[in-house]
């Protein structure tokens, strides 16, 4: 497909000249050392192809968009008993919120804010050492993409350990309503860990193809998961996928997606494409802006909004 | 096409012998008398083939799905600077909330939530009597649906505004921030009366249509909205439609969808369908339980969620 | 008490040459328009001394003080069962927070905030036209004060009614809850004229002796309410009485006290003194700049807080 | 003062025969397994004489009644600098809220809330060990209450620390936002230690004599603190030292106090008592029910609310 893969380019190119680029995140040294300048692209299609443009091979930290890969893998080990102990609404608060918690005892309203995600970890624990569990993971995802470069970024692990206190604070205050299961340090370092993996747009766009394909491996390949969990993988990623801006992203892109505080966004169109944006400066709502407008600009060409007619 | 005649058949005739069938509304008299025991079924094809079971040409209330009529009407007038006195995030808190106005200065969180219902009768009213301005919304309904039958269920206007104390107290609130711009009065008399339109199952998916056909009235008809405008509003449907519970209606049915207090929901199958369900009872959120379940029964039968490969 | 006379006059000094006086209310032209120059003070003793200085002769909008005054009538009509529909705990929120409702199901936190204060005119109201409920509260307040020549500023009154929509919330919010037992219009009428009382400091100041003297007009006279009333209205001056800064003002001035958006404060030293203080500028609590400062003075000078050992 | 001894033994005798006594904290075993029928009260008058009855000897957690001592001992570190780290105003949440400190950005209310506590106990430890600092805190309370039989419960301290997630998240969420200055551990434990205090009636209304005497630790003896600061400590205690309940207190019994989860309640009658009773079983907003009500019995039958004319 010529067509799609000068699109890439052509995407590349604007953002590569795009003035406004957001504020990298400041949190922890190692994200706020990024080149602000830096933006990648890759779209795997449906038939396998692979179009990339700018800093597509660039390993990056995929930051939440960790969430996506390791709800899938609680899903797997707890099925859909995972929902007793994690909603799935949006959350109508900045990511960060303890407000909700409290009002909701201690029940996060969905797997993608910070709290949620903290019970996914503790569920993926399940009494394991955090090595082992975060080990299963990384094998998971590279399973998924195919890929045994991905790794975990240690000086990102320890930085967010470092620093986590809102993270901490989530986790000790679930705990005290009985939703964190292990000791809040040991489910921290999990998700702490998951947090650091580092994949590049291509390494992540491959990681995708699941939830492109209705939870195939590939055509005709192995199951990752049923038909039925891929479409709510799916639709938990567009309704909830951008914190506070899940809303926005859905009217102006209209695909699932799952962003990152460290530029990255994932976004699926089904039966069509996997796609991985990255520029690490990031709008208001914490999210890529040049990613964005990036997957805006690719959905409005391509027509591959969910919402459109097809 | 036969399967899907009967598929309708079928679910009509499994919600006909549910037992659980949630709680009809009792705010007011006229909904309160409704017999729980009616449910209606009718799905509107691509190609105009129109499918209908159980009590699909029994009118009811449409309440709040008229705020997908009366949105559209609305972007019509003022285009999207609407977008400064509303705006399009799930609200994360029960319909009816005050606080989220305080939080954010008395601008509502999106549309469908009736405090950003109320600031698009407000722009609806654009200086005209409450009179004119309902009557046009009126006249665009029937010409969405191709039927001058439809109806304001006056018994229902004037139950609302006789009790409606929160919806004016959410008015007044809005007006203090100056996001009410005629007197609340007014804007209210717009809303209670657009709540009071009834519609049968029928009426309500041929209405739907033009959302189904990328914003044209029909293929090859003129156009309603543009396609931008139709993926748009479908959006705000799935992140947004069905109150604090949009994200679960999106994962068990993966359609666009607005459901009303009076049992009634217009689901919207991009490209495939325009479909409207009805059943008196609600669930603890406020939403048509069995015509919940029926959108549920209906996509996982077709495959048409908006988060499958297609 | 030739010390106390020079006190006050020495305070008066000095807050007339104050440079930063805060912002006058300005949310209705009535109250915008007035001087911010002005500064008055007047303290009753309990042997009858009466001390005034600078403006203590001028007449003000006392606004929420009068919350003082129909507490007490209200208190008189139906008793503690008043305590059934109000609660009397500080608010912890700005003064018009409609928050707090909502998490409380219709029950303000105590008389002093607006909600609060629209139930206690809802109790007052008691059936009886707007007209009769306000002019026994008048005739209330002139008895208090031994002073017929206190009125109701019509001009403030119609503003508050034509701007005061955030009201016209609160009344409508608690009337969805129930906790508004007459029509919203109709308690409102009621309330604003109260805020529309005008007093001067002098006036305003006899009118509070009876909380004093423990409940007695004048030592060895009639009783306006008993010993206990007294002593709890008092405790909730204290702890409500100037909105989100009662703390402040407990710490700062250790007296009952209850402020008005008109600039006037009452204060009361159990058995010592009724005070009143007023400047119309207000500091970001919306309380009255000067007359706070004044009262600190006061308190420190006289030794009257209620925290001394006496 | 016969008439005195009298009234607290009578006070005791109505007490001990109480059949609602409330619910004992059960949060931590060392508290639950407390035998809820007793009862102490314990008052020392301004002249030295002390009346006790019940278990006025019997050591009891005085827990957040530590709060007093603590917030004195960091007055005289940081003086009024401490403000700026912490608030002055009521809660009007619950005790253990985190949502005020999201609205506030980590600034909790008051120090009498766990929050405000917590900070008053990193300005305590001052760089040093919490060991040290807390050896200090119980070396000031001993002197205090002239009395060095006052020790810390290492067990309730062990089980505070063992399952205070709540607390380990307000620490860390403040943490967050810079306002604790030490590791959040280290803080905690200083914060659990004092809670774990142990104090008989007598014991702790001896510890709050400088609060009746105007900040001397006895009439004539040597300044604990400022006349100003006594009085202000003593506003904080009656605006915030009852939680949610405080203006109930106010209300009801009309002085200063400070109740602690232990059942215990420090009490000030300025210039004429300090106060001590004890019960442990709580009503629904965590205080002790017994020890208000015979605090509302003992002012009500001395006329020592603050708020009489004295």
């Amino acid at each position: 497909m010529a067509d799609l893969a000068r699109l890439v380019q052509d995407i590349a190119t604007e953002m590569r000249d795009a003035s406004d680029r957001g504020e990298v995140a400041s949190y922890i040294p190692p994200l706020a050392r990024v080149d602000p300048r830096q933006f990648g692209l890759c779209v795997v299609t449906a038939e396998g192809a692979v179009h990339s443009a700018g800093e597509s091979e660039e390993p990056f930290s995929i930051q939440s968009i960790s969430k996506v890969f390791a709800l899938t893998q609680a899903l797997g080990k707890v099925g859909d008993t995972l929902w007793r102990r994690v909603g799935r609404e949006p959350s109508g608060t900045p990511f960060n919120s303890i407000v909700q918690l409290e009002r909701e005892q201690g029940i996060p309203r969905n797997p993608f804010i910070n709290a949620g995600a903290l019970v996914v970890s503790d569920i993926n624990l399940a009494g394991h050492a955090p090595r082992e569990a975060i080990g299963e993971l990384l094998r998971f995802t590279r399973y998924l993409a195919d890929d045994d470069g991905i790794i975990i970024d240690e000086a990102v692990a320890r930085a967010e350990q470092a620093t986590g206190f809102r993270n901490i604070a989530l986790a000790n205050y679930m705990k005290a309503f009985g939703n964190i299961h292990h000791a809040p340090e040991l489910t921290l370092g999990v998700y702490f860990h998951q947090c650091a993996i580092a994949m590049s747009c291509r390494q992540l766009a491959m990681a995708g193809r699941f939830l492109m394909h209705g939870g195939l491996h590939l055509p005709g390949g192995p199951r990752v998961v049923s038909a039925q969990r891929a479409r709510r993988i799916n639709a938990l990623m567009l309704t909830c996928g951008h914190y506070d801006a899940s809303g926005d992203f859905a009217f102006r892109v209209g695909l699932p997606g799952k962003s990152g505080v460290g530029g990255g966004i994932l976004a699926i169109a089904p039966g069509k494409a996997a796609i991985a944006a990255w520029s690490p400066g990031l709008n208001a709502n914490g999210n890529s802006m040049l990613g964005t407008l990036a997957l805006e600009r690719l959905a409005e060409a391509t027509g591959w909004s969910v919402f459109n007619p097809g």
